[in-house]
């Protein structure tokens, strides 16, 4: 029997046949990912393994420092093919890491290949898969057809021209929607004047407006997401330490704004005071837009100063914070429900200490008619693995209602990673056939049947406020 | 099969015997709960399953705001059966919340009922349930009959009259026991002058004493204290985000205090040495009288300013905390110690991320002859659902002795919650069960059956200091 | 069939087979305990079970504290055999606790006794146990040459002599080796100047060297380190609260030395200050002399003040702190492994929802060419039991490389206690057993028995750098 078996993480029969039946035939919404949206548009082809999987997965370049490679072979000089080699002998020492699953899933889904990796047979997998991405049918496109996904997400930053999301959805023909997520991380560099000016130069740029005063930066700010808008743009998306949720008078935050303008860093809590403010301004035209804001709390990040200044960010040296969540977040969503300014919001937390806390924080602001307006976002970054999928399902399921949830994303830069989606309703029809077996739910196919559907793709198609055609 | 079998949670056969027995044949002491005293004296009867289920219970009303519900059927003007018909409507919904077993056993042990509530069924099962409720032995203490309960205590304000513990006590002839609890978190107040001098004045129309000076407001908390403890009263309570340990001197306790009474609020920092100074005060005193102490730690309340507004407090906006413990417990619970004026203590996090911060801190304060002198309390509020509980059941084990836990309390409105109790000893039954099917315990029924006898009954009947034919 | 039977923790056949056939098979080394040397160097005998059990075990004591045996049979005056009574009374109540299982493993490993110990079999125990005692081949390194310890390392201040080392290398002629580790967390006492002066004077007298100012304090403090390195010492350790990460100048640290050494106390942040240069010091020379560096954070200790002043520090009142370690360890790390001074390193955490972070933050700073270079260490303390292990190996393979895990440790005090390698080793086998036996690892003996090997012995033995004939 192949690794990667038809029951592959389903463990019981209920559970089988929910996910062969039921799970297994729903399309993807995947609502949040880091994808080039112009290899997208341009339904980019990959030469090799090498592209497919090394070329930017941080996962994988932890796993092998973690192994003891040389930085060459992550991100150096080596060539494509000793990278991967490189990767294939690290891989059975990722055995329990979610590497070596999805490695293998991977190998089974895109190239139909059972063969494990390792030193032995890297160079076997190696020709397969190069064989097969240089036929027909392997463009990006194409493997996302191959995954059955209908939407993606991509996140952008606000001086972004979306030109490759124009083309894309003008001239593509195909039936995949493929929307930008406006995500300003950049608006609250006070703290950095160098390259906040620098980055209000680019907003100027893409606007075609000023930016000198604060008041003329924040109507900028609002004529992206506007244009962003208009280009199909439905959520937002921060990547915050903590919420911010200080007061803060328009006056202060000008202040603050005119000196990192003029080359003066904000300290710390001025910082603190100025994102309040700009974060406030934003969740309301959000609100407005009747978008869905989302906030990715508690990574701490570019720990390694050496792989950062070497490598450069995002290179697999950020990891998980220990910040304090209730209060600003408390704060900072009462403060918009109390003025009915509150959009449709998900909350990310990346340390699973702080589950029951945001779990029951998003429990505090729902209502208004809509079913799951706060959502506590599924398992995200070093918690998309079966132990963070399983405990958030629990947690959710223990704390509010699971059958609101919508569901999984990958947040992945990678094309093969679209198999994390099968992986995460493999462990959710195991968990769910587990309880009919256990006699915990009733054995109610119609009940439970829904509930498989709505957290597989009928919750995010009905939640997130896609255009008619759109989603 | 019904759903609520026999063997409901029971996964093998020991902990089905273990259960059915000896845990079920235990009476319950339910040492914590805010039911209405005024309900037990009257013997309450109840129009309805509205009246019984839905007019106070925030955990209803949570799960039916999340899927969307208005608040009209929720708190707002709908009438009884429509808000019943909206419930029912979001039962299915709760599949894998402790709702929808909670739901699903009050039917069965009050009324007898197996079928599923949904929208479809509501109609028949209100009809059946008002049918019983307008029968016979349908009245509050019928019910807590029904779930043989032989204690309670409930939850009240040092300026309550405890009329209805009176009356209950001199008229009612039960065997059942029902103590008041002193809650005096109200006398923490001075960060919000006006609350608190109207508190002021109600303590001092139900004492006839003076709260002018500080001196003469601790004099009166104390005979207050006295008159509880004459009323039956053993155990208190606070409700605190985290406890209260700095240094403060009476006189700045006093001066934070008169500031208060004259309208002046405490800054937060004042608001924390004031409440330290009278935490302290009061914690001597129930050494002294012999009582139990409790201490329910780490809540965030009323996030939601628009329905604290509309709907009030205790609404269903309260959520988890993410407070930092050890160091003032550490220096509280020492302080009390070192002074041997440290009485038993129940520590209650609502955080499970603090489940070993606590269950370890507890076990720094054991002795003096006492078994489980400080006891880390059961999972409570948030975490009184199946994995919360085998959580508490684990740690605790892990940490500290099991055998001296005092067991389980439903810290709730509703007199149908009694039913949380069968609901936790079948957790444990299962988790015993298991460990003696697995090896991992002797399998010598004297040996276990002592031990579920004690979580179930006798730990609490023995440590609690209620006085001879109270308990 | 004896409780501890020959597949005790193993619950499936694949884990029963990997423990008997690969993990029971391997040596152990033991990297960090705090065994006397004295005893190992003189063979140390034992007079009865007290002296082998209850002396120095507070893991016992907090038991025996728990069910409300006095003080007097803990630390008290009574007799080594009432002692022992008192313990025996309160076995059975310690029921789910790891107590129970390593009692009775230690019962059944050392003297092959099979019956539970409680009240009306300690007698017999005490009798059974002391006859062995009395008799050959149960001398402290008898009974390590019995657990299969090839390599054990204790914890020594750097005032320490190494005396029972040198001669114990010297003279012992066993195959055993056993190496001093430099824990120097007295050389941060600037907060208590009077046992912070005392301890410089010791450090004079052992050295020979003055430390009258902050440079010759540091330059004396290499001396012992490299004293230290010439007696086979490859290890440090550090017990802290958080890491110590804040900017202080040479200048700064020295002004606080000056002050402490003429009987001023630093202030908090003085002390963290000072802290931080003096770690950050040591740190540099750790990797310049090739040593592994430990970092044990997050206790809280004495909690107890009146146990403190009547038994003493360790004594059973320390706990689980619930401090934030990301920000402080990130800086740590950072500045170590920018400037190339980052030594091999193993953080420990005492608070289980520090895992994630911990694990992730030592993703941060692998490389190197050597595998695992940053190790998040092993379940600790009040984690060392079964649950605790399982988080540990769950948490490590979810998010980090389970292969490069360098294995377990008792960090105890007791020559009984190695039992606990056999323990792990079982939890561990049990798990891989599992995931083998649901498919989620390949059934590869090849694969698996590698992984096996490493984490009880090879990776141990290839990562801690024990010169050559020296593990």
């Amino acid at each position: 029997m192949p690794f990667i078996s038809d029951d592959f993480l389903l463990h019981n029969k209920t559970a089988s046949r929910l996910y062969h039946e039921i799970a297994a035939q729903e399309p993807i919404i995947d609502y949040h990912n880091h994808l080039n949206p112009a290899d997208v548009a341009d339904n980019r082809r990959f030469a090799n393994l090498h592209a497919l999987w090394l070329e930017g997965d941080h996962y994988k370049w932890r796993g092998m420092r973690a192994a003891g490679v040389s930085e060459t072979y992550i991100t150096g000089e080596a060539s494509p093919y000793e990278k991967f080699q490189a990767w294939a002998e690290v891989v059975p020492q990722t055995l329990r890491n979610p590497l070596y699953h999805w490695t293998h899933l991977e190998l089974k889904r895109i190239f139909g290949i059972d063969t494990l990796l390792n030193a032995d047979t890297a160079q076997e997998i190696w020709d397969e898969a190069g064989r097969q991405l240089a036929g027909p049918n392997f463009g990006a496109t194409d493997l996302l057809r191959k995954f059955h996904v209908g939407t993606l997400c991509t996140t952008d930053d606000p001086t972004d021209s979306l030109e490759h999301h124009t083309r894309f959805r003008q001239t593509s023909g195909l039936a995949l929607r493929m929307h930008p997520t406006f995500r300003p991380d950049k608006a609250f560099g006070v703290d950095q004047p160098d390259s906040f000016r620098k980055w209000c130069g680019l907003l100027e740029s893409a606007s075609g407006l000023s930016t000198a005063t604060f008041t003329e930066f924040l109507a900028t700010l609002d004529a992206r997401l506007d244009y962003f808008h208009h280009e199909g743009c439905r959520l937002s998306d921060h990547g915050l330490e903590r919420a911010h949720a200080l007061p803060c008078t328009e006056h202060e935050a000008s202040t603050i704004f005119e000196r990192a303008r003029s080359g003066l860093a904000a300290t710390p809590i001025e910082r603190e005071k100025y994102a309040s403010y700009v974060l406030h301004h934003l969740c309301k035209r959000y609100c407005e837009k009747g978008w869905v804001q989302q906030f990715h709390l508690g990574a701490i990040r570019n720990n390694n100063p050496r792989l950062r200044r070497e490598v450069g960010a995002d290179c697999g040296c950020d990891s998980i914070g220990d910040f304090s969540h209730a209060v600003p977040l408390s704060r900072l969503l009462g403060q918009l429900d109390d003025a009915d300014q509150l959009a449709k919001t998900i909350l990310y937390n990346l340390n699973p200490a702080d589950n029951y806390v945001l779990a029951t924080m998003a429990g505090n602001f729902q209502g208004a008619l809509t079913p799951g307006r706060v959502q506590w976002g599924a398992a995200w970054w070093f918690l998309d693995q079966k132990e963070g999928i399983e405990w958030h399902l629990n947690n959710l399921s223990s704390l509010g209602l699971l059958s609101t949830f919508v569901g999984f994303l990958t947040d992945s830069r990678s094309f093969g990673s679209f198999c994390r989606h099968e992986y995460f309703r493999r462990v959710l029809c195991n968990l769910i056939g587990q309880d009919i077996e256990k006699g915990e739910i009733p054995a109610d196919d119609c009940l439970v049947g829904d509930l498989i559907r709505r957290l597989c793709h009928g919750n995010a198609h009905a939640w997130f406020p896609f255009e008619k055609g759109m989603a």
